[in-house]
């Protein structure tokens, strides 16, 4: 059986975190807020961790979000980098673990193929599909915050009853937006 | 001019996370306690990642610390390590800094160099140096509390006036060790 959940999706980085956050009621999908946290005005790696938490922890007091979603990049050549993320992802998923928080997480790919059908959808691809699927055409412009608030309509997909996303019935949902834009096509 | 700190110091891991805590007084150093978090029992990444930020919180409210210092190793060959690595760390960095402590890192080498005298010093040798700086016989065994405490007692070379630890001073007290104590050079 499907349930009622309020959705934080987020997609962390040091430099910008983005978040959405829906109302996901059955199979439908209510877009509730989505935005990005920026940290370059910090400096000091430290401020930036604490600047994810602080406003992690504010979403969740404010929203009220009974789960959390995260876009987890599981490879990546460098490092360092790497390490970079899992802290991120680290301090985003210790303010959603105080408040005792389900976290689950999905892979780019994962997110991509969810939302759109397609694992390879560009940035903008995505962007209009969320649009599509919220019935929303004032989201954010800024990647990030559509990133965030891709993992959080994939987790609704993922978890919504009726609807297998990454089968069939969300390819054809991706066939149905081409074919009403065929011009987002690149 | 030296300050009196309460220094944490934490070995993070996702399967056993080290820490010790110690009262830096100028050139005076106490120790306050030492321990493991043992997170085995989880069988749940998140439980596991949960278990971190809820310990290191209940330390820092129990012995008030001035500062965490934190073992970071910066390179590893698996990413995928790196990243839970990444994770651990960001938990309880997250955990230091709701309480608006100041985070300092360094290197397991710089740890080993700082206490030691010897960068490539075995886990033996730290703990039995650890043991001869605290004039403390009764350090727990386990690898990873000590590894904890090396953070800190590190932290405290390095900020305590008039010792420079990884210098001529530090050296000596090595050599005086092993001078005091041959039967632990392997």
């Amino acid at each position: 059986m499907s349930k009622n959940q309020i959705i934080l999706g987020i997609d962390p980085g040091t430099r910008i975190t983005g978040y959405g956050i829906v109302y996901s009621f059955g199979q439908q999908l209510n877009l509730i807020v989505c935005g990005s946290i920026f940290m370059e005005k910090y400096d000091d790696h430290y401020d930036r961790l604490a600047c994810i938490f602080d406003r992690v922890n504010d979403l969740i007091k404010e929203y009220k979000p009974t789960c959390l979603a995260i876009e987890a990049p599981f490879y990546s050549k460098n490092v360092q980098s790497m390490l970079k993320l899992g802290r991120a992802q680290g301090v985003a998923m210790a303010a959603a673990l105080t408040h005792r928080l389900p976290v689950y997480e999905y892979a780019p790919r994962e997110i991509k193929q969810s939302v759109s059908g397609n694992g390879n959808a560009s940035k903008e691809q995505i962007a209009d599909m969320l649009k599509h699927i919220l019935h929303n055409d004032q989201l954010p412009e800024q990647a990030d915050a559509t990133d965030g608030l891709a993992a959080a309509v994939c987790h609704h997909f993922k978890t919504s009853h009726g609807i297998n996303v990454s089968g069939n019935k969300k390819k054809s949902s991706w066939a149905n937006f081409i074919k009403d834009h065929p011009d987002r096509v690149l």
